[in-house]
């Protein structure tokens, strides 16, 4: 009620004050097809003022939004390139989250905010927005090897249409610039984060809640192992043979594999042992369905 | 420049938007002495409406006050407790300090900026703002050794008159208290990042910043042995003995010893270990003093 009241109040207060012409009709802006995505290595990036457009935000001076696109080793410098605006732009997005899901969820206790807010920022579910609405063609950078990461990551997303939660592995860089974006708006509007929630929260949709939420394997196998008086163990195969191994009771129960990153072959590990935890151990996994529980 | 015509922008738009009744210059308010901080575990708290006068704001309507300065063990019941405007302070505080540092340190890297920000947000340094503001005399709980602790606590911070970095332990409802705070200032000024800035900027001085922020002892200590090619090792003896050895290159070079927290007994090591470092070892420590290094 209380929260509510706070809601509409903040709602005609933003109408009344914004002086920024985004038309919402519109904002229907996304990349052709996932066979052309690509990003360049040279100079030869779209032109960056098509972002604008994406986001239904112009920067009358680009001076910010050029930043916000350029990786350092693009420019060679650190102070023309965008990681103080990504510093910036994570915390704004940090504080947005936490306030929407503030007045959304007024039962829900920190403990399940935290898990709400991590998988809504973390750098998974930044990377799919900047894939989705293409902003990773305008990133100018010299790494070699990100345009192939953004293709890998590109088809991984789409076994998992929400979130992988700790299954794949997604590029910082594209993360970062969805972020540094964030940051350079805040900055050049004033530092209004109702005018940046304007811009970037139809952007990040959508937006995980309490019922399409997961916990993370490795802290659900965890979870299921201590309620069932498990002896849960890792077994760190990963330099050997790029995997990890679980054992539940001194029972082999799952493998993961992931050649460029060891996280996810452990959390790839735990995600499999849940899956064959009923089927080896002939316990019920029947605990482990709850999401997110609200408090009464 | 640019960043100096948004600041006055900025500026100008708070002086002529607050409708806030801060007087700034009374803004001199400290408990009496430090003997007579104490906590009360029942009813018999000072009435809350103090607490205005120590921020310089009003609350027409207490609610939030009144749940910002309740802890669960007084109510019973999470959904009147401090527990979820702690989690929204906390964001907002982060972003506020994360802003500020963004425009006083113009050359300054992220990796800088994290520091920076991790010591002027973590418990020990909010929890100093409470006892030097006496905001915890308002804090309703029934926790039956908080007393002792902040008696414990303000002894402690007498020794380091900043920051200890990790060495002393701050009781987490004290810093809690702030973020709930800063949460509650947030939601009931129409999240006025502005307004919360200017009720808390004065409160949390003084901002540690790069010429007076040190780095965290592990940290500097492990830094020091991988430049020098020592190999480094905590032995944690806690369990046994409440404390933890530092060896370098397999030799005792110092020991940490805390009773309740395991950390803290393991950076008293690193501390202990660096003071020693010389001495026995017969190395020389030059290039331990560089704290924040600007870039250039």
């Amino acid at each position: 009620m209380e929260a509510q009241a706070h809601r509409d109040q903040e709602e005609a207060r933003i109408n009344q004050t914004l002086a920024l012409k985004i038309d919402l009709k519109q904002q229907q802006h996304f990349p052709k097809k996932l066979e052309q995505v690509e990003t360049k290595e040279n100079d030869s990036s779209p032109p960056l003022h098509e972002v604008e457009t994406i986001l239904h935000y112009k920067f009358k001076n680009k001076h910010l939004l050029e930043k916000a696109f350029t990786h350092s080793t693009y420019c060679g410098e650190n102070s023309l390139s965008y990681e103080r605006l990504e510093y910036v732009g994570d915390a704004v997005l940090n504080l947005l989250i936490s306030k929407e899901q503030f007045f959304l969820y007024p039962n829900l206790q920190p403990g399940h905010l935290t898990r709400l807010r991590a998988v809504n920022v973390d750098a998974e579910k930044l990377a799919r927005a900047a894939v989705k609405h293409g902003l990773h063609r305008y990133l100018r950078h010299k790494k070699p090897l990100l345009g192939e990461q953004i293709q890998e990551f590109t088809k991984a997303i789409a076994e998992y249409p929400l979130h992988s939660n700790g299954l794949i592995d997604a590029p910082k860089n594209l993360a970062d610039i969805v972020e540094s974006t964030i940051g350079a708006v805040f900055i050049y509007c004033n530092f209004s984060i109702d005018i940046v929630w304007k811009v970037f929260g139809k952007l990040l949709e959508p937006i995980i809640d309490p019922d399409t939420v997961q916990k993370h394997p490795v802290t659900e196998l965890h979870e299921m192992c201590q309620k069932k008086n498990l002896n849960l163990q890792f077994i760190d195969l990963w330099k050997e043979s790029m995997s990890v191994n679980v054992l539940i009771n001194k029972k082999f129960v799952g493998r993961g594999i992931y050649g460029s990153k060891k996280e996810i072959a452990h959390n790839r590990a735990a995600k499999d042992a849940l899956e064959n935890f009923e089927r080896v151990l002939g316990i019920s996994t029947s605990t482990n369905k709850d999401a997110l529980e609200l408090e009464d």
